[in-house]
């Protein structure tokens, strides 16, 4: 059956697939200093932000995202007091972040001021915890900033990016893991996202796995989870740590967490780094 | 961006969400006495094939579907000796449960020959181990079959059928339910494939649970795993049991399987019951 004008589709041209959201009408559009955003408003989906063309969330799915991006890390940190998110301009990750209260303080260093505030204001569930005065906006360039970070200042540096293209491809080399390491402090923990299992394993997720390594991190983990509206629905966070192996540290604080989630969970934790079996032989090899 | 006539789409009406495949050309398209059958050569997922113009299966995705539909439940019954398969006309669930060696026989039940018949054609790696003596193909009505089965003349069925509209219908309900009951012998099991939780908790999770449990079933217990070309690229499996808890009953077994997987292992297993919290909450209620 074909799409008539009514839809937004992306098509992922590696893959020979393409994902089509149907679409009520355009909220916004404008290019900004580093890239086009466009907002639509989806016929099942909510509101939908896109990028240079490609899908940055939906209101209908942003949830897993978000919440696979920071709570497992939180969790997996013994005391994460300082948290740095490099990207994550919709504010999606920092509002899950703030939902710790071991958390005192998050940097968000977004590149595109923009993007902020377009999601200030087709987003706003997002961004509803932007006036905590645990946050700090920062709009420049992330791979600086980690650069200049005081050593051993940070607990979790959150990687909540675009894709490996464009403004985003510093942050998925090696250099900027070096700046990574150095920046945090004991028992410090690195979480990026790390794209499709079917799609990437090759070519992002096992040369992220031995970047980090070479940088010096002692151990990598690759998270799984759904996310519909990326390619492949299906996506990966890896997290890298740089004294304390990766280990559900706080699994009884997360049972007993104060705040609420839609996907993220104690079991869902325990779950989520069990490794299908062609991931685990690609890292391996 | 627009997709042209190489496409094959398939529109998810009530999400507002469509999934596309780029064609090369149209392999096989066939109207059986049940329903269209169409095979398609893609560009990036090898052979696809479609009934009714919905995705069942292509070449690069189906091994997670496959191997959820079957090891999970195999893994979770103390001696699974006699299965039963209703529909799972493209015989890949079928090679799956022929890789356990405590298998003694395998009925197929599919109602429409000719799915089997083409997917030899268009999918012989599914098809493999059709020659097994163990496998029997029956091609028929999978609920009257079931009907008419020995009481407790079998380990596990398998419901590996379409969506429930059409033929499949009458496999989402009750009076189904409590044949596969009665057909089970101790210990039976019941795995069913049961659509996508971000589109069909409500409407078909929950009344599976419901129904499967007023049917006399024990207890249920749904697991999710990605399945790329399906409705929102995430799908479900829910298990029912007859009289024994569903536990990871042969976990050492498992651990020492002596067959290859691409996607399920002993990790995955423990881990694909992990219940994402809204659907928790949903079948809570």
């Amino acid at each position: 059956m074909a799409l008539d004008e009514n839809w937004y589709t992306e098509i992922h041209a590696d893959a020979g697939s393409a994902f089509s959201l149907k679409v009520r009408r355009k909220l916004h559009d404008e290019q900004s200093a580093f890239q086009r955003i466009e907002v639509y408003e989806t016929e099942g989906f909510g509101n939908l932000m896109t990028i240079d063309g490609l899908v940055m969330l939906t209101d209908r799915d942003n949830f897993v995202y978000h919440e696979m991006m920071s709570h497992p890390a939180l969790f997996s940190h013994p005391h994460p007091r300082r948290v740095v998110i490099v990207g994550g301009g919709d504010c999606g990750t920092l509002r899950e972040v703030l939902k710790h209260p071991e958390v005192e303080s998050v940097v968000q260093v977004e590149i595109d001021e923009r993007v902020t505030r377009i999601s200030e204001q087709f987003f706003p569930a997002l961004c509803e915890s932007n006036g905590d005065p645990r946050a700090e906006f920062f709009f420049g360039d992330g791979i600086q900033w980690i650069k200049d970070a005081e050593p051993g200042s940070i607990d979790l540096i959150i990687v909540d990016s675009t894709d490996p293209v464009g403004p985003a491809e510093g942050l998925f080399s090696g250099p900027f893991y070096t700046s990574c390491l150095r920046a945090l402090g004991s028992n410090g923990l690195l979480a990026q996202q790390s794209e499709s299992p079917l799609y990437h394993t090759q070519g992002i997720i096992k040369p992220m796995h031995d970047e980090m390594r070479k940088a010096g991190f002692l151990d990598t983990l690759t998270l799984h989870f759904p996310q519909v509206s990326y390619p492949s629905g299906w996506w990966t966070a890896t997290l890298a740590c740089k004294d304390l192996p990766i280990t559900f540290v706080r699994e009884e604080a997360c049972e007993n967490k104060g705040f609420e989630t839609l996907y993220y969970n104690d079991a869902i934790h325990r779950a989520c780094a069990a490794t299908p079996e062609f991931l685990r032989k690609a890292l391996m090899g």
